[in-house]
């Protein structure tokens, strides 16, 4: 079959704030060929990666997605990756490109599985799905006295490990982080598992991320995630290298394979995380799990929006019984929990597993999404590039 | 002051190819603040690079560049450097921002040149410039023979470097690409110095790469550009141990200053080439040419558009004596031609300088640019974000 059309939705919370929640907007992408339609999505800004879809070409390195995507055949997993080749060295010149592809990816393999009844999981090559250990995701509040109030919301909703991220960490003293990172110790209780994202705030400063790991340890962290900017891998290194009980995780800014590898090769962390909505979507979120295992490292989803990020995350490790945890969206925007009416809940274990139905296994739920739809429009040189498509 | 406006202008040829010149289009970007203007260009498609600016923020790590630009202070270096940072953490989340700053930055140094009377590479720590080799910058041809008259041209031109990029090298076999390399050193004669381009297209390959030194080094090419993916770095260190008389060099898909330095320090280039119009404008380019030179690497600014770009492209090591050549546009589109009536000529030596004049020294024609313009029109949510504003 070949890729017929590619929609893109640009959904928005009424009022977008400040606040490191990636949930209040979205761009949903679908994909329709042969009678069949996929969905994935963008973990970037809607705007601009529409537009890197829809622009004119600027010369033959640079020109928009939709060159090498519309019209491409679509019949196996090795389609996939020949498309994602020419968007590589087509839109070589065009930085945004890596965010839009990615949505668009995802809802080649969601398509694709529909039409092979097929699990994407399966489809990569894995026979089961082990399960994960869902780790609530949430941030830092102003104030100990309400991280701590989060994290005993999180126990009590059932959560054996949560991570927060964010806040005030890293913008005062080592005593008011110090603080923050107990209070999320004593909200969890003892047995929780604890992880802490700082969001990149040391920049390239291994030793202000140094004077934390003394806290962490205290407070049990298993992992400090994303202390410094996505390409700072020697102060990555650096860090790794002071050998703390807190391992060190990052990854998400990954735009391509060799960025995670490289966090992982010159950056030596203990824990890649890649986010699927960037990395150029599934097909490299597998490469880089398999560079995981074989280094020893453990892979982790990164996925703070909805649950068809989230099934689409899970697809590249499914089946690794030995990389056990994922990031779990626990406090979603009304717009992220809008996505589908069918989300991965936790068994009787309190643990998830990639969906046992073909494709991804998640059903839009376009009527819900209606009320959260941004109209856009772009034009150039008289000509309507872009308009909102119908949803429903 | 306070920068009060940034305008952005995209520009481009009536007819787009896919030829790999980068001078088809254009993106450039009018600053204003205290009575003054000033301009820059971004190396990027231009309506991604606009959505960048205007787009809604996405959560606060996912901000539009505009939040960190718009009525922020311009007094000094240091005021640049800090908007740089707010775009770096505020927009960590929006791959196209660092192309949108680019040009930018290098507007808000003509800007600043300008209300201190003072060239930018005077505010960049230099006391005088170093004049520089230009290569004609040319694309290989279909056929050797066209290949070898456009050296022959270049030569007729008075250029006694020259550089051929693209075209059909790497996409038939080594022999092909042989007759190529022969072909340029015939055009150019024995004497001129010989630079080859070929443009990523050898992926991760570093064997590929390697079977074309050979030929390289017969034809006394000077180096190998860019013969891998901007992020490839084993590739390169593999390709660079192999010890030719040929150069490896690349560098212009850095995004980040630290881009740069693992090309450099993980993959072992002699030769960084880097874009203002992409790397986040001057102030990172002037780091890397300083950590190029502490490592006794060669610093050359990669410039395929106008000479405005041209202009910033040689203010960060314009006073670097050991730094000889540099990228001149050979062959522009006439837009990139249109852009200003008193472009860098080269002097009775044949080398060109950065202008002693305040800021980059370029006064843009807005009256010959007008034909060029591209009317585009952004709107959201039912507002209009974007609209080309007036040129003259």
């Amino acid at each position: 079959m070949k890729i017929e059309d590619v929609d893109f939705f640009y959904l928005s919370m009424p009022e977008v704030t400040t606040a490191a929640d990636g949930s209040q907007d979205a761009l949903l992408v679908r994909v329709s060929a042969g009678g069949l339609v996929g969905w994935g999505e963008c973990e970037a800004a809607p705007l601009p990666s529409i537009a890197a879809f829809v622009c004119p070409m600027s010369h033959g390195a640079c020109r928009p997605v939709a060159a090498s995507v519309l019209g491409a055949s679509l019949e196996s997993p090795a389609d996939i990756a020949s498309i994602a080749a020419k968007v590589a060295h087509d839109s070589m010149d065009l930085l945004q490109a890596a965010h839009t592809w990615s949505g668009i990816e995802m809802a080649l393999w969601d398509l694709l599985g529909k039409k092979c009844e097929e699990p994407v999981w399966k489809l990569l090559g894995y026979r089961e799905t082990a399960p994960k250990i869902p780790y609530a995701s949430l941030l830092f509040a102003d104030t100990p006295e309400e991280t701590l109030e989060r994290g005993r919301d999180a126990l009590g909703r059932g959560f054996s490990a949560m991570k927060f991220g964010w806040g005030p960490i890293g913008t005062a003293d080592i005593a008011a982080d110090a603080d923050q990172f107990r209070a999320a110790r004593e909200g969890i209780g003892e047995d929780a598992h604890l992880m802490v994202d700082v969001g990149q705030i040391f920049g390239e400063d291994a030793d202000a991320a140094a004077q934390r790991l003394g806290a962490l340890e205290d407070a049990g962290a298993t992992w400090l995630e994303e202390p410094f900017s996505g390409h700072a891998f020697e102060a990555y290194a650096v860090l790794s290298r002071v050998g703390s009980k807190v391992g060190i995780a990052g990854g998400e800014a990954s735009h391509n394979v060799a960025m995670a590898r490289h966090l992982m090769d010159f950056g030596k962390v203990g824990f890649i995380q890649i986010d699927c909505g960037r990395i150029g979507g599934i097909g490299p979120a597998l490469e880089v799990a398999e560079l995981a295992s074989a280094r020893g490292i453990t892979y982790v989803n990164h996925t703070f929006t909805t649950h068809l990020a989230l099934s689409a995350s899970l697809q590249p490790y499914a089946g690794m019984a030995d990389h056990r945890i994922c990031e779990y969206p626990a406090q979603p925007s009304a717009l992220a929990e809008a996505v589908t009416s069918t989300p991965l809940s936790r068994d009787a274990n309190g643990e998830i597993s990639a969906p046992d139905v073909p494709g991804l296994g998640i059903t839009v739920d376009t009527v819900a999404l209606a009320g959260y739809l941004v109209d856009t429009e772009i034009k150039v040189g008289g000509k309507l590039l872009y308009r909102t498509p119908a949803l429903v």
